[in-house]
């Protein structure tokens, strides 16, 4: 019977169960088919998605075993339906925080390898930044002409402008009328949005709620409405930022509701994101035969 | 900090965190708030319930430590609200199997103290049988004269007709026309039945299968639509064998969605729940401060 020990962790209320690795060889037993059964929430353990902590020069891929110089560890994350991702923003605090933890990394600014390059980490006190950058407007000569570039239709609710932003992932952002009540939107089926994203896209409804403050509600794609999102909550903040114009900040709170995020712009085209990381059980499960 | 021991396991899909308190001294530590914590699927473990393993003679309850003569070992169940829980049958078969993996019971035929009495547990190869009776009709004039007793209404789908069983607790069992699709019914909201019991009732919507074979799905009252229920399975095919009348089998297979579990009628009032029971997973958690 195989072993393998785990351990739980979230980021805002998006969760993982995070498999160490240490010695690259659980590539194989870790199939799509038994990604599903580790997050299973009933039969299984449970959680959003897997992460593999692996060393960056045992990594399957070409592209991601070349980071290995800069980066010795290897955030392989799958999704909970054994796809692979190319990053998570809420994902990389856990795993940040759970090297610092297992003493495989001991400062508090270091670099980890992802599908989607190196990227940054650096502890904050109890929280913790990463880079999820580069970012653009999708459509940037219909923002600039018109503020926004679609339609975003709640179902049985109203009608709001969207913008596009490409955080990697498609994101379409709308903001809500203050007179509206952004908890009693019924996102448990997906917003519509004209014109329609070839391969969909996560919308974010949006809350602003002081000067860079926002709260918002997102719907990912393929999944439904989560807890949280870290692209999501940084396309919100950067898609508000958009639409304040000149003077608008540059770091923006954003509640979501699994918890508060903090989003840093960077330049035209950076951002961070940062925010808490918790580790809450460890242990070991049978459930891979 | 507190490092608190579980093990995760699942009965078809219904699934519980144990904590094993051998020598009774954790029922201050397990507060309502502490409860829906580790029940949490996303910032806890996640369960449907906790199950607290702990000599009957250490519960608080003056009716269970009467049964510690005959059962050592009490399944304090919460759900996951924090609440208190007279006995769950898919439980039971968990607490029952995390007993002998631990050598607290050795036999293959035991006694567990519960809310509702002393249980009597037997391994049958993979499965567990319980004992959930007595169970009797609600309305047994009724019953007899019309063969159903209430009217169930699936939001935007058929009006059936519907027996309601007391299995300790409420449930009305009404059968599908085998034309009509069991796995396209809508029990995202609650089926309305009539007359409106008084203090709610879970919901059993059947399709007879086979000779003693039932599939069904089941709304669980004030929590929706479940993978499996024990006492719902029980009524369900309780209510199916009364519409048979005579001859009709006294064992039955129940199909849920998550597995298959085995009924069997026992005289006038006994019923027996059979079925697996899964440990997956055993950690600890640093959740409880």
């Amino acid at each position: 019977m195989t072993s393998l020990r785990f351990t739980k962790g979230h980021g805002t209320e998006n969760d993982f169960v995070l498999v160490p690795d240490l010695d690259g060889t659980l590539g194989d037993l870790l199939t799509d088919e038994a990604v599903r059964l580790l997050c299973d929430r009933r039969a299984g353990i449970g959680a959003d998605g897997i992460i593999r902590v692996v060393p960056t020069s045992a990594a399957e891929e070409v592209t991601v075993r070349e980071q290995a110089g800069a980066a010795p560890w290897f955030m392989d994350y799958r999704n909970a339906d054994g796809s692979r991702a190319q990053m998570c923003g809420n994902g990389s605090r856990v795993f940040a925080a759970y090297l610092r933890r297992e003493g495989l990394e001991t400062g508090g600014h270091f670099s980890i390898a992802t599908r989607s390059g190196v990227k940054q980490v650096h502890f904050e006190g109890e929280n913790i930044s990463i880079d999820l950058g580069p970012w653009e407007l999708a459509d940037p000569l219909t923002a600039a002409a018109k503020g926004f570039d679609a339609t975003v239709v709640v179902p049985g609710g109203p009608e709001l402008s969207g913008l596009s932003v490409d955080m990697g992932n498609p994101h379409t952002v709308a903001v809500l009328p203050a007179e509206i009540d952004l908890d009693r939107l019924d996102l448990s089926r997906p917003p519509v949005v004209f014109p329609r994203p070839q391969d969909g896209t996560n919308v974010e409804i949006v809350h602003v709620i002081g000067p860079g403050r926002i709260r918002l509600r997102v719907h990912e794609r393929g999944v439904g409405e989560t807890r949280s999102c870290g692209t999501g909550a940084s396309a919100a903040a950067l898609a508000t930022k958009f639409w304040q114009g000149a003077g608008a900040p540059n770091e923006w709170t954003v509640e979501v509701p699994g918890g508060t995020l903090v989003v840093r712009a960077v330049g035209d085209s950076g951002v961070e994101l940062v925010g808490p990381a918790a580790l809450v059980a460890d242990g070991v499960t049978t459930l891979l035969g």
